[in-house]
Formats: C-alpha cells, structure tokens, sequence
C-alpha cells in the first residue's frame, strides 16, 4: 500500500522541469503545475488520445487506452491524462502532445493562486480577545440553614459575586424552574451557563444551571448560511477549538439559484414560511450531523457531546438569507429603492428560529448594511481582521453580487454590484458549476492553439466553471486570439470557427467529452464575462474614487467567497477583474462569513466591535454614483481601454506570441 | 322614587341623638352607627323580636313581624332591624329593647374605622413620577427614496432620535416582522408602542408598531393575586384612569385554602402545572371580562379596548402565589428553613405565563422579600407611599399570616408573623369568612348582657366573622364580662352558660339564627383569638426592639388588606392587637397589593424605586429572634401583662360596667 504522505518526483522532459506531486495525481495535473502544456481535449476522459507521452523511467498507474498499441504501451507510452503517479517517474513529453518546435518552448504560465491566510485562535489570544460570550462556572454554594434561607437564586448570584468577583446577574424564567432541583441534587455543587454581556455596563444573563460540575463542557455553533451551501462548525467555547464540521446545500435552490427568484418565491402565499422551514431544517441537520460526529473533549465521565450543552449559536449570511431565516418580508429588497427590513438584528433565542437547540441557548445574527452588503460580507470584515489592520485593505467577495470593501481600522467604504452569474458557471452557453466535468484550468498551445483541458475530477469535459472562464479569457487574450474588445482576431485555425453568436474557440469535440455537443466559447459568452468583470472593477474603481485614492495606495487585498480560492491571480489581472498589484499582497480568507461567526462565537470584543464596525461602513449605492458608468464603460475592454493601468498585461502578451498564420 | 343620593336624618330618642343616614338603611344599623344599643339577637332577621322601637315621626319601609300585634303596628312599633329608612324619621328606644334604666345611659362604643388613603393620579404627577413604562409615539417617516434606503427598523429607529429626541431603541423580531406592512399602509404614518428602560442607560423595546394613528390608546393592566381572591384592573396608561375592575375567587381555593395546602398539592404529580393553570385560566377570565366592561377613551373611530392594546401587565401576590404562577417548585417555602426559589422575578413577556395577551405584552412581577413577606406587602409599601414618606410608619397587612414592615423612606424591616385563621374566622367555633349571615359587629346591653348582632347583608346570624370575633371579644372584656386571659367571670346571665369547650356566650338562639344550632363564643375560642392577636403583637414589638424604637415613636400605621377596612380601632386597641396610639394616625389603603400592581403601571420610577426599597427591606425571622417568644407570651393577656401600655383600654373599662349580679 503506498503511504499516502509520501510524494513522488515527476520529470518531464525534454524541458527537464520537475515536480514534486501526492500519490494518485495524473501526469496532466503535474505538467500543469510545473507550467508544461500538453494538447488534451477530453480533460481525463482518455479519449482525445492528444495527451500521450513516454514514461522513460519508473512506471504510472492506467494510461492506457484504445488510441496506443500494446507495443507503444509496453514502449511506455501512455495518456497523461488518466496516468496515475505512484512513484518518481521521467517522462518525456512528445512533440506531438507538446509545441511542435523543440522542448524549451512549450512552458506556459504557473498559476499563482492567493495565499491562504489560515486562522488562528492564539491570533486572538495574542490580541487579548479571546473572550468567548459564553462562560461556565462552577461552585459550591453554602447550603440554606435557619439563619442563611436566602431563596436559591439569590444565594446563587451573591456566591457568584463573592467567591468569582461575578456581578450584575440576572435569572430568567427557565433557570429559576431547574434551580431548585439543580442546586440540591449535587449538594450545593452546581455550574452555571453565564451569557456575559458585550457591554460591561449590562447584566450577565445566567443561562442554564447543572447540578455538579459541568464548566469543561461549553459548546457553541457557527453558521454560514449562503446562497448555495449552508456551512457549520461545532465549537468548544473553553478553548476555540472545532469539534466538527459540515456543509449542505441550501435547499432553498430548488424554489431559485439566485437571491432574486428566493424572494420571488417568498412573496407567494406562505412562501415565506416555506423557506424559513427549508433553511432552518438545513442548520437543524447540520447541527444533528455535528454532534454525531464531534470529537469531544477528554471526558470520560460524559462522553459525547448533547444538544443541550450548546449554548450559543452566530450566523452570518447575507441581507436575503438573514431576512428568509427570521421570517422578514424581503420583497423590498429586490426593488428600487433596495429597502431591507432590517440591518440590525436583536439577540435571540435559538428557539425563536425554531432551532433544534436548547432554551436557553442565544442566537446572534450578524448585521448587515444594506439589502446587498449583508451580515456575510461584515463577518468576513470581522473574520479577515480587515477591521483591525492599519494596511489599506481591498476586501472582496466575488459572486453573482460582487461586495466590496476598501479601508482599515480607521474608516471603511463598500458597495455592490451586480456582476451576474457569469462567475459562477451561469449566462455562458457551456458554463457550469465548479463540479466534476467542469474545465476549471486550460492552457493553449500556442503553435496549433490546442486546447489543454483540466477539469474537476479528471473526467470528460461538460462545460466551463467561473475559474476555468476566467483563464481561457485571459490565455486567449494573452495569446492574441482575441482582440482587446473580446473578438476573435483573423487566425486560421480547426478550433476556431463562426458559430451561431458570432465566432468561437472549440473547447473541446463532442466525441471528447461528456457533452452530446462540442464545447466552445463563443463571442456572446466572453462579452458576458466582460460585463462581468468590468462591473467589479468599476465597483473598485468607483469606491476608489469615493474616498480618494487609487489602485497603488492598495496595501492589501483580501478574497473572500468560494470563488476567490480558484482565481489565478495573473489571469484576473490579464482580464482587468483585479487591478494590477503585486500578488504577494493579496491573499485569501477561504468562507469569511463563516469565520468571521466563528470569532462572535469566540470573542465578545469582536461582538462589540461589529457594531462599530457597521456604524463606520459608508455604503454606497453605485447606481447612484455617476462616475460609475464611465468607470463601466471603461472598463468593458481587456484589461481596460487604459492599458497603462496594467503595464504587466502588455508585458505578458508581448512574450506569448502564436504563429500569424497557421 | 327616591333620590339615591338624598339623605335622611334619623333621630332617637330618649337620648336625641342623631344621624344622616343614605336612603335603605335599616334603623338598627342607624342605631349603631350612632353609639346607640338595641337588643338583637337575630341580626336582621326579624324573628327574636327584641329590636322593637316606636316610630313618632314619618315612617319606615316594612318592620313588622307576627311578634307585633296590628295595634303596636299602627301605633308606630316596628322591628328595627327590618325597618327601611325612607325618609327623616323620630324613633324612641323603648326600655325593654334599650338599656333598662333611662335614656342616657343606653349609649355604647362608636366605631373607629381607618381613614381610608384614597389613592389619586395626581399624587404621582404631582411629585413628578406619572412615567408610565409604557408609551405609545404617532410619527410621519420619509418615504424610502433612491438616495435614502435605510432599512425599515433603521429608518423607524433614526426618526425615532431625530424627530422626537428618543434614542437608543432597540426592535426585536415581532416588531420587524410587523414594521414593512405597518409602515405601508398609511403611507410611513406609523405608531410605535415603546417598552422606556426602568434604568436610563439601558435601552428602550420598540414592542409594538402599528399602521396609522393610535398613540391615544395604551392600556395596561394590574393584578393582585390573593390566596382567596384575584383583583384586577385595566388602566390607561395614558392618563392613569381605571377603565374597568373585577375580580373573582383564586380558583386554587378548591385545593387548600391557605398557602401551606397549596404548596403541599403543587408537590403532587402535576400539582405544580395545575395550579399555574388554574390561576392563569382565572386571570384570563378576568382580562375577558374587563375587555368586555371596560369603558374606552372618547374614539369614535375604534370603539372598544381589544386584547392586542393591552402592552403591559404588574401583578403582585404573595411569595407562594408568586411561584405558582411561574411554575416555580414552592416546597421549600413551607419546611425550614423556609427557603423560597426566587425573590426577584426578571422582566417576562405576558405569554410566558400563558397568559391571553398579546405577544409583545411585557409582565412584572413584584418581587419579594423572603417566602413569607412577599410582593403583595412590598407592593403594599411602594402603593402606600409608605416607602417616601418621613414619617416612621408601621404598616400592616392581617390575615392568617400578618405581615409587619417599620420604616420610612430612609429604611425600612419587615418580619411575617403566623396569626392562624381567626382573624378569617378560621379556628374558631362558629366562625366563617365575611360573607351573608356573618355578625360583623356587636354590642351589649350592660344591663341584661343581651347582645345586638350586626350582620353582613342584615340577614339571620350564621356564624361570626374577623371583625365581629374583634368587637365581640373586645367588648365582653371592656363590660369584663371575660378576664384579661380571656376566661368567663363568674356573671349568672342566661348567655353565659358551661358548654363543651369551657364557659361560652351565646350571641344568638338556635331559633333566632340561620344556623340549626345556638351560636356560641367559648373560651378555647377566644383563646386562639388571643394567640392570633398576641403573635402580631409581639412581632410588632421585636421589630420595634430589633431597630430600637417604641410605640410611642410611630408617627403613621397603614393598614392594608381585606381585614384592614373592618377593623374598630378602639376594639382593636382594646384587645392589644394593634399599639395604643392615637386613631388619627392609622389609615387604611385597601388592597395595597393591587394599589402597588396599579401605580408600578404607571410609574417607572416606582419601578426603579421598588429595587432599592427590597435591597432596603430588612427581614427579620421572628422565630430566629429569642426575644419574639417573651413578647408572645407576654401578649397572650387582654390586652398584655403590661397594662401600663394601654391606658386606655383601662379608662374604658372604667366607664364600662355590668351589674355585678343579675
């Protein structure tokens, strides 16, 4: 059995370049890593028979298929594309899978994607804001005798005052009917669930009461509620650290994909209460999920962890999502003039949302600013730190609804705006979403302009995902293919061709893929992604403008979103998506919403602050801003009619060059 | 017909004495009132025939009876006790029925009832405290417009600030599901029902919103809950006014009658959500009834008071009817050392209780001092006044427990004390509660020791009742017809005879009552009667020891509760139950509980104030406290071993004589 921490060195030549790669990669991947481009259509399939080489020294797993003879396989060739690695190999790369004209020249561009910027709870302890609003006590109460019958509650909250320096506590109605019993059924001994206030002036809410001692068990719940994928983490209070984790999608998706047709869908008679239950039923078997598979703390005694010991609960989601999770009406929120119910959201009970959790388990909702700046984007402000940084920070989250942020500790703007679902897989003749088929990554031969296709899971090509759009725009640019205005320039080639949106590139074959048609992106489908990406970079630039500065004051860009991870940082610059900044200073935060209601769970200097937070974001409404139509408008070229803004574009496209004429 | 509020005057002779009395009053209450005897055995029953007079001037309604001959009838004689007082009437009291020796001679105690404290709004306004907790706002709201799209509660909340200077509001989750439609409806003229903080720094509930103009309607109610009756009353919380009373019997009276066997049935299997039931289901009744009775503001335009108007309830009862309302375990409230669960109720919302509220309806509850000086007697100190005033006042509230509370607005000590039932006419021979039938007052010819019974509702004697066993007791000991331990003197009087508990009166002859046998007081009767006075006696002396003052130091008593009102001073004095002062001093306030419940209505800082009045409340535990045992016994004498403390008790007895022998 191959141990599956080993990694193996894969050569290839003649460039000589070489790799490090994990047991199982396909040879297709580790050209791809190492820059190498080999023709392949079918993505994995095996069936394009474009991606064949030589394996010279060590062997691959598969490889084979009905395009090699036995004789060339026992010569040690095989398909790149389904030649699995389990040990170090040399293989050559054929003029015929490669560039035509020597070794040397079929490098193409290394993906350079964010850095991963990994959270870490000794962050907040450094920071002095480890403070998590829940906190256990336990103690052992003087027992009640002729000249001490203080009733029970109040003999708690004196002890807790005189033994833990614990004051201003107040019991609600649940704590008062368990109290009688909790206190005397371990003699006095007794923990308490102290929900302790996010302003110093306000009282501690005593929240539960337990017989013996219970204070090394305090757990709580973070929740991303997106559009698509609902996403929780099981927290231990005591310490910071996940106990489990688990996602689903959010099966409001098949009443609308977007948040447009969910509030459309709301508006119908007890529409509303129909997505509530859909969403809530969602967390509900995220939650069971949770606590079915965390691992618990060191205690033998009480074994797993039970729903009741959860004590409080942060979501975060955007305007739509919050307003469908508490029942408000969101019709207004798809009209002009964009008006939500709510920013703010009181503390609630988890059971006011119908919860599968404890009474006495508190609910915070993040804010949000407006009907399309919403509680998701705030916690990724608070959960990328972007809050508490001096650099001037970009923050952006890229979707069909692309929200942006610019600033720092100091001041903080951000807006929205509609970038369409273009990104996403959506409003392209053959997008689709990031699943297995999707061709997420491409390179393009530039003597034959052969496609080199990678997909999701190495399967046959179906369609083109938001990451793989983003680089065959850019890589067709690049190589010259198509014109600053997204038009196929003049070149005579099999993979090019007038189709029924005006001219377009062959992705890929039907008998190559998974499809019951070729693969292509036509002139239509790269003016969507203009539109799309032009939309973003005016939202950028106009925010800009708003406060005064301009790309080169930029210190620092955060990516939030499932997007952000896949983009290539050189392509999004090539396109004009992100404005031209050395690539070290952006990096990605992964589900900020989520982390960022991780910290609420962990921090009440976090649950304080975000009220600051919100109170010092200046929204603006783009539509209402003029220049942002001239920044639009401009930006409707590849990278943008300025070019001088993306002097490493032009550096880019005077090195890759294809032959004039084929 | 005659006019209701025309009165009539009623002369006696021999003495001439007179009195206004209102239209329907029976000659013999007249009689009394005056300080006149009349023989009366049967209390209005017209069949011992011994209360005859002679009317000389104008006429009476009825009187007759088979014991007065047509003759007698026309020449004026009428039996008083039936006679109806119709106009101005001249009526001699004849020998037989009177005092046998001369007119002059007949006159007996008048009674001393308590000033009664009638309590008026503009007591609050005037010192500055009508703040109720409640207050309803009417604004006009900007429209939403493209440059201005804040959010429906942001937008509610700044106006809130700007137009009417009220900050630092917060909407919770029923008001935002409300707030789209109630804001669109009447075109963003809207009225608010906002929860004002008790604390300034805290902040204000928006608890309600509703379409359209409706800051002229806020209602509010207040309950007492007795352990015999509940009270309420519908307030305006606009102006104070009382729009509607009722009250019923505590439903739970059919499972105990004191609090000791409620708490015992609460123990039972489901005991505990019974009594919670059985109280709510007899608050919502009366809700009911008060939303049917009650009068409205001047409103044409929507006419009755409905539920969803009412948006905040105070109810005040004693420590253990407070935990059975909320469900809380009672037990220890009746085992030493009587340990109750809570004496502080946090703020809940009306339907936690399960009360037929609206959701956004707040409840308070008073809270308590210890399990038995409960939120009815802090209710009573904060309705009273008692708590701002200069004077040192001793306030106390008699029932088969009494509850005694010494202070003033500086400080204040409380102590309960356990009388037993016969101040409820519990315990006692013949005794009953204070309905029909029950002698209420009393007096004695000192000739004959023939009794006038007073009855409740002038109907044949039944059974003796808290007052009356007070005058009874009271005068028999002034006429020294029983000694200062309360035994029989040795007088040979057809009333006085040997019965099974010891020597006994007989009040009324089985012939002459309602009862199928003689009423009759004995000496283990007036035994326990002098228990029950002795221990609220000595508890007020050990309070006046504990913080080191006399009787003579009171500058005020208060009495409160159902017994308070019926109380004769003199009697009351007469038998050492209440400290010989000077009657001037002493009020009654009625049913303080609801008093306090209705002014906590009405005034947020009453609300604030009743935080600092509990932490003020000293409580004592007179069994704790050595010196309570030498006080009791040294009160269990009429009116106690030290005679010196009630000089005059010792006049009266002077002027009071019998003839020595019959």
């Amino acid at each position: 059995m191959t141990d599956p921490k080993r990694q193996f060195t894969v050569t290839f030549l003649p460039s000589n370049k070489s790799s490090k790669v994990q047991p199982n990669e396909t040879l297709i991947t580790a050209a791809r890593k190492v820059g190498l481009h080999i023709n392949a259509s079918c993505g994995g399939a095996g069936v394009c028979g474009k991606c064949a080489v030589i394996v010279e020294q060590g062997d691959v797993e598969d490889g084979n298929s009905e395009k090699i003879s036995s004789e060339e396989f026992l010569q040690g060739r095989r398909q790149a594309c389904t030649s699995i690695i389990k040990e170090d190999v040399t293989v050559r790369i054929p003029e015929e899978s490669g560039r035509q004209k020597g070794g040397l020249g079929t490098e193409i561009p290394l993906r350079h994607h964010a850095r991963m910027h990994i959270f870490n709870i000794d962050e907040l302890r450094q920071e002095g804001i480890f403070d998590p609003p829940v906190e256990k006590l336990c103690l052992q109460l003087k027992e009640p005798a002729p000249h001490d019958n203080r009733a029970d509650v109040g003999r708690l909250i004196q002890e807790l005052g005189d033994q833990l320096g614990k004051h201003r506590m107040v019991a609600g109605l649940p704590v008062m009917r368990k109290i009688r019993a909790a206190l005397r059924e371990k003699d006095f001994l007794t923990t308490v669930t102290l929900e302790l206030p996010v302003n110093n002036k306000s009282k501690s809410h005593i929240l539960n009461i337990q017989p013996g001692k219970w204070n090394h068990r305090n757990f709580g719940l973070a929740v991303d509620i997106g559009t698509t994928t609902v996403y929780g983490v099981l927290v231990d209070l005591n310490n910071g650290t996940i106990l489990a984790k688990d996602s689903c999608y959010n099966p409001q998706m098949s009443y609308g994909e977007d948040v447009i047709a969910r509030i459309i869908y709301a508006e119908k008679p007890k529409g509303l209460a129909m997505m509530q239950e859909l969403v809530v039923d969602a967390i509900n078997t995220l939650i069971t999920n949770m606590l079915n598979n965390a691992t618990p703390p060191e205690d033998k005694e009480h074994g797993g962890i039970s729903r009741d010991e959860i004590n409080s609960i942060t979501i975060a989601a955007n305007t739509t999502m919050t307003h469908l999770l508490l029942q408000l009406e969101p019709d207004n929120i798809r009209r002009s003039p964009y008006v939500p119910v709510s920013t703010f959201f009181p503390p609630l009970r988890a059971t006011d949302l119908n919860l599968n959790l404890p009474e006495h388990c508190t609910a915070l909702l993040y804010p949000a600013i407006s009907s399309y700046v919403g509680g998701d984007i705030v916690a990724g402000v608070m959960g990328s730190g972007m809050y508490r940084t001096d650099q001037l920070t970009l923050f952006i989250d890229i979707g069909t609804n692309a929200e942006i942020v610019i600033g720092n500790k100091e001041w903080l703007a951000c807006a929205a705006c509609s970038a369409g679902p273009a990104f996403e897989g959506g409003g392209i003749t053959h997008g689709m979403r990031a699943v297995e088929g999707a061709i997420s990554d491409f390179s393009l031969n530039p003597d034959t302009l052969e496609p080199m296709n990678v997909t999701e899971g190495n399967k046959a090509p179906l369609g083109i995902c938001g990451s793989g759009l983003l680089i065959i725009v850019a890589t067709l640019f690049e190589y010259g293919v198509i014109n600053q205005s997204g038009k196929f320039n003049d070149i005579n080639c099999p993979h090019i061709r007038e189709g029924r949106s005006g001219m377009e590139y062959v992705l890929a074959w039907k008998d190559e893929c998974a499809a019951d048609h070729d693969i292509v992106l036509n002139e239509v489908d790269i003016d969507n992604f203009i539109r799309a990406k032009a939309a973003i970079f005016a939202g950028v630039s106009t925010l800009l403008d708003q406060v005064g500065l301009q790309v080169g004051d930029l210190q620092q860009i955060i990516l939030a979103g499932g997007f952000g991870s896949y983009i290539d940082l050189d392509s999004a610059m090539t396109v004009g998506l992100l404005p031209e900044v050395n690539p070290e200073k952006i990096i990605y935060v992964g589900n900020g919403s989520l982390m960022g209601a991780w910290m609420s769970e962990l921090s009440n200097h976090i649950r304080k602050d975000v009220v600051q937070v919100v109170r010092k974001m200046t929204s603006f409404e783009l539509s209402e801003v003029a220049a942002f139509k001239d920044h639009y408008v401009a930006s409707i070229f590849l990278p943008h009619t300025d070019s001088g803004l993306f002097p490493k574009t032009e550096q880019r496209k005077a090195q890759r060059t294809i032959k004039s004429t084929m």
